[in-house]
């Protein structure tokens, strides 16, 4: 018998019958002898119902005050999903209760609409358990220490499912969604993309955060801190499907480096075509340019990826960075408004026709030429690298944008992506 | 400047753009200099849609547990409606914060789906009023001593804003709603009806729990315990309507009995043809045969309205009373098998072709000859009174439910209703 946490998004509590379908594959688990914790998302649709509503009375809906009220809006999605799970828990003969983040309480700092969990009461989910009973807790949303609700992001209940479950020490996490588990990349990219079985919580990261969007990244941090096993695995599975192979399938995202692990040294390939690119050429190559240039943009919150300054000729350097291609004509702007008049005679060039792509594995550290491999590759295929960044565990290049699809597969192909890592 | 409680139906808050024009009318009032509390209900057709998703999980919601969720699923009706509120009001330059029931605190008992309000905390209400916001709370709903939600019943709403209303020991309660005041009976059956201007609060009591449904009975029992004075008036009149029109429109339910109050014999009829006549002929005239006929019938959760009981003759009495006409089957098939057995040879009859027809009026008190009046009104038109039952302030006959509209408007006649009540 172990305490479980299941969380399920907002597809698999889309309707009443897929409710019910969630109800019995959670009694199923409970009649197994676990005790069961279940963070559901709410229905799908709803959230972005609320916020329309929202949205029509308000449309900049940017001061403090306006976010507190679309939180306490967009806060009832999960309180209906929460209640109607446990309703169906009920009608299939367990006995359930569910709570909002404020009953728990969740405790959060108060910032409205981001929020981070900051504490989390057992006392009241624990004293159910230890009778028997099923809680279900809202995902997405807690309570500031003036008891304001606050949520916490788009994709928050899977944040509130790894912080329930490292709160009560939970044995795992299991976070039920479209997809039966993390890829070596994108199945619909590469076909012979292969399910992890295992992966380590920093190739996550790495994996969540480059575009393999399987979970919400700050729940990953969050499951590396208080090292709660989390393993991502499908919620089309039939409920009545046997627990043992239910409770090994998917992929488990693990802390602890293994022999096997080791073996693999490049474990996935991320790629992002959200982004675009912008150079200052020729900038002074003084202590503070980094500072100057990238200052005025992160006041206007606009949020930086890849950055690279290489080395200086002449007093002169090249700065580079890529933002989102949406803040694209709004960065390019505010760099010739605000920064330009002070860096000379600095040349400003951009692209938003680029790709992001990056070889993550665990196993990089202790393998030299991963990198050299990578390129390679890439120039083998007669793909010209644009921008290089590096850390222990990944290696990031733009590209063309054009190129990115024969970049993955071929990269995919270079690093044997499409075996099982040798046992 | 006064402390003013604004209360608007599910009708008023029924989309953005009618929620807009209800934050146009609170800001109108703010803006006189008025401190504004406002109490919404959920946006219509919104509560109904939340009973029906938990409803397809569990047709029968009975039990406290199952109630306990359906109470968190449906408060949260009222927790968009007031966001959205505050959200409009924000938009139009009013300071304004939203609360559900639990943040207020407004602390209920634990009967869940039909909860009693026992106090309201208004200290974070003030101090919000104190700094110029206009604070929007929740209705229908509150909070159990163990942070459960809890939700007050059907129309619940009107009950929240006269209890916010006392707490706060507002000016007035404005209950703004898809009525312009109260009748003195329904307009669709007599034409000259006429709205009163004022009415007292035991007269508007009667009138409310016989059918005309303006507000929430618990709602009026509030506003005479804690002496709070509500005034019905139309949401339909335009937002930017004159303010003192606005606050002199529709119907003021008071507590003092001027000298005009005095005048008016009758203020209103009612009438209900939801009933059903039930009697038993020939009951032994024993002590306890009342509570022995009416106590299973309690026991199934039936509601008994009239109850009459005529004297004597041989030892045995006749036996009646009304139910609601959809629990008619059932209540005489429970007699029939629980009570009859013990009851010798008594004969059942019933009737659901029925209907009740009541004059109210707190001058009945001081004036004699009201009811004969009545009685003789229906004489006249030769209608034959089947059952009466009289209190201090109304006078109630049962009859055939095809006189009803000839009932009413020879009452409405007979009494000068459709005159103003002389000043």
């Amino acid at each position: 018998m172990a305490l479980i946490v299941h969380k399920y998004g907002g597809t698999s509590m889309g309707s009443p019958e897929r409710i019910r379908n969630v109800a019995k594959r959670v009694a199923k688990w409970a009649r197994a002898g676990h005790q069961m914790v279940v963070v559901p998302s709410a229905m799908s649709g709803e959230t972005n119902r609320l916020l329309g509503l929202a949205k029509e009375l308000s449309p900049e809906l940017s001061t403090p005050d306006l976010l507190r009220e679309l939180d306490a809006i967009a806060a009832t999605g999960e309180q209906v999903s929460s209640g109607l799970l446990a309703i169906a828990l009920q009608a299939e003969g367990m006995a359930s209760v569910s709570y909002a983040g404020w009953q728990v309480a969740i405790a959060t700092d108060s910032a409205h609409t981001k929020a981070r969990i900051q504490s989390i009461d057992d006392v009241r989910v624990r004293a159910d358990l230890a009778v028997g009973k099923v809680v279900v807790i809202t995902g997405f949303q807690g309570v500031d220490e003036n008891g304001n609700i606050t949520t916490l992001g788009r994709g928050g209940s899977d944040t509130s499912a790894v912080a329930v479950a490292a709160a009560l020490k939970a044995h795992e996490c299991l976070i039920y969604t479209d997809v039966d588990g993390v890829y070596t990349t994108d199945p619909r990219i590469v076909p012979e993309a292969r399910r992890l079985s295992t992966i380590s919580f920093e190739e996550m990261l790495e994996l969540a955060s480059l575009g393999a969007k399987v979970l919400q990244i700050r729940s990953v941090e969050f499951a590396g801190k208080y090292r709660v096993p989390l393993r991502v695995l499908s919620s089309f599975t039939p409920w009545d499907i046997n627990i043992v192979e239910e409770a090994t399938s998917g992929t488990l995202i693990t802390f602890e480096e293994d022999e096997k692990m080791e073996q693999a040294v490049v474990s996935g390939i991320a790629f992002n075509r959200d982004e675009a690119k912008i150079s200052l050429l020729g900038v002074p190559d003084k202590p503070g340019i980094a500072f100057q240039i990238l200052g005025p943009v992160a006041d206007a919150n606009i949020d930086v990826d890849v950055i690279i300054q290489n080395v200086s000729h002449g007093g002169k350097t090249d700065f580079s960075f890529t933002v989102h291609r949406n803040d694209y004509a709004r960065t390019v702007a505010l760099l010739k408004a605000q920064v330009m008049p002070k860096t000379g005679d600095a040349q400003l060039t951009g692209d938003t026709k680029i790709c992001k792509v990056s070889i993550v594995g665990i196993g990089m550290r202790s393998h030299v030429g991963v990198a050299s491999r990578m390129f390679s590759t890439l120039s083998d295929e007669g793909i010209n690298i644009q921008m290089i960044t590096t850390s222990e565990i990944k290696t990031s290049v733009v590209i063309d944008e054009k190129y990115m699809e024969l970049a993955v597969r071929a990269l995919h192909k270079a690093f044997d992506l499409e075996q099982p890592a040798a046992a």
